[in-house]
């Protein structure tokens, strides 16, 4: 029986979407047990009963505003605190949260801690391609700087996701870069691609653009913290203008295009789908003694039931276990 | 009358699209001459004759897969190296070409020079925004490394832009961080946010998540050489990825897809527009002794007119003048 600890009381639609995404996964999975950590009452409210959920209940919550290091310290019984400290204890074999990103990367590394031989965890999703197969990128901004040591940690645990959870035999590695040539790039980056090409237990195929991350091609992108966060967040933006501006010229177009629209509808919601980072699952903090996964601020109950399929996925691999026995072998 | 040196060998369409654009701005602007250098016979075969179009016949030219600074060095007489000597000499206010980006960087560098107190010249583009005013944004990637100072001298670069080529009376500046509050980011962040405060020439705002680019959170966007490189092209590849995927969903769809598709013509047009490039200009290297443009190497001839356009705007302004007393005393 896998057990996850989920944040009850983090995210825009908290409880409800948490507690109903947990509702989903209990009937869908029947070897996985939860808690609950959060308001008993309104975690009651949503909750179908089953013996294989439990409710730890807390008043104290981490907020989005708070300021990550200082709420995991002060705020001891947050419902998010609790969660991680339960997998400290044993009591549980992962955590979930939607909440506070920061916070949940402190709690990560001051609760739950790192795995030794991993320097700087980092920030890992599954984004989408045009071919459906996604990439894994890290870091995405748990960290504010890096070093070729840590990316190239980056690339072994990338490398072993997309491995064991997402089934790709050999995952093509490559270096986001400012250019494809072996001599592209800062000292970072040079000093990077010397270390990636000399691993051997990694298939490195060399730098890569972040234009070409949508088509596919690489199977895991390695960045530094600062560059991968603000590709996300590039990413991120430009689809959402898109979007918006295709609705206003929709809206403010005539009949014949409202029309348009309308035939259009399935098409227009099949691209949606794609950019869709819901059904990827959450984001990992990943090098971490046990899996601590962020789900998306504005989670529904579907994206907190996807992100507890791959909770389980990675659990049911022994992730952890046997990268904490690469990193002991490195060594 | 000012005068524009032109490399007519650069970008996929050259020299067709090259001297179609020039032919336009020649009717369209009396006050400008141009010198077109590049394979004469070649040249000929589009130019309309205007006694104010010279050409500068050469057969040498540097090839889109030339290494840039040893293509400048041993290409002597190639077409853009010839313009940027022209410069250099006086005969011309100003180069263009849409050729080799990396080889008219280094040409900008060596051969026009810098400004006297400007360290790094920054990339720069004017990107646009769902308002449809746009935003400055450097450095896009001519430093793969940049200091607090360096990030200062963008802040002020690109303030001036804003100000006189397009008539923004005090530009907000931000600068490009992983998150809004004033603690975020990298050592090199943080000392850029004190510069940046303390300097009261510049209407700085703070800092600003790439999430918000396209939304026009800023007029004047401050960046690192290799994050600046990397956002823009992580706009690029996802609003190709967008466009790449509805034109597929349409394809692939029925009869009642495709007629939608023909109803929302123009909106979906109207959207390609706003992500279109051309008409905003070229990317300028700013911080040299004259205005050094890169038009897009997919350039057709409205592009090179409407960069043509951009470079006479910024010699009417002085801007070059304006900012070498600027930076003279700063010293």
């Amino acid at each position: 029986m896998r057990k996850i600890a989920v944040d009850a009381m983090g995210g825009d639609n908290a409880p409800k979407a948490i507690v109903e995404g947990v509702n989903q996964a209990i009937q869908a999975f029947p070897d996985i047990e939860i808690q609950l950590y959060g308001n008993q009452a309104a975690i009651e409210k949503y909750l179908m009963v089953s013996e294989r959920v439990s409710i730890i209940h807390t008043d104290e919550k981490i907020n989005s505003d708070d300021e990550p290091v200082k709420a995991i310290r002060k705020k001891k019984t947050a419902s998010m605190v609790l969660a991680a400290k339960a997998v400290k204890e044993g009591e549980a074999d992962a955590v979930l949260s939607a909440g506070n990103t920061g916070a949940l990367l402190a709690a990560g590394l001051f609760v739950v801690g790192r795995i030794k031989g991993v320097d700087r965890p980092g920030l890992m999703s599954t984004l989408p391609t045009n071919d459906q197969k996604g990439f894994d990128m890290l870091d995405l901004g748990a960290n504010a700087e890096n070093t070729a040591d840590h990316l190239h940690q980056y690339a072994i645990l990338g490398s072993f996701y997309a491995k064991t959870v997402r089934h790709i035999a050999n995952p093509r590695v490559g270096l986001l870069n400012n250019g494809t040539e072996e001599t592209k790039g800062d000292p970072l980056r040079k000093e990077t691609y010397a270390l990636l090409s000399e691993d051997k237990t990694i298939n490195f195929i060399g730098n890569i653009e972040a234009r070409d991350l949508l088509s596919g091609v690489a199977d895991v992108v390695v960045a530094d913290g600062f560059t991968g966060n603000a590709v996300l967040k590039s990413i991120e933006g430009t689809a959402i203008s898109i979007m918006g501006q295709l609705k206003t010229s929709i809206k403010s177009g005539g009949l014949k295009t409202k029309l348009g629209a309308l035939l259009l509808k399935d098409s227009l919601y099949a691209m949606k789908d794609s950019l869709d980072y819901s059904s990827a699952g959450g984001a990992v903090l990943f090098g971490l003694k046990a899996p601590v996964v962020k789900s998306h601020g504005s989670s529904d109950a579907k994206a907190i039931f996807s992100t507890i399929k791959q909770v389980r996925t990675m659990l049911d691999a022994d992730l952890v276990e046997q990268l904490t026995q690469v990193f002991a072998e490195g060594d």
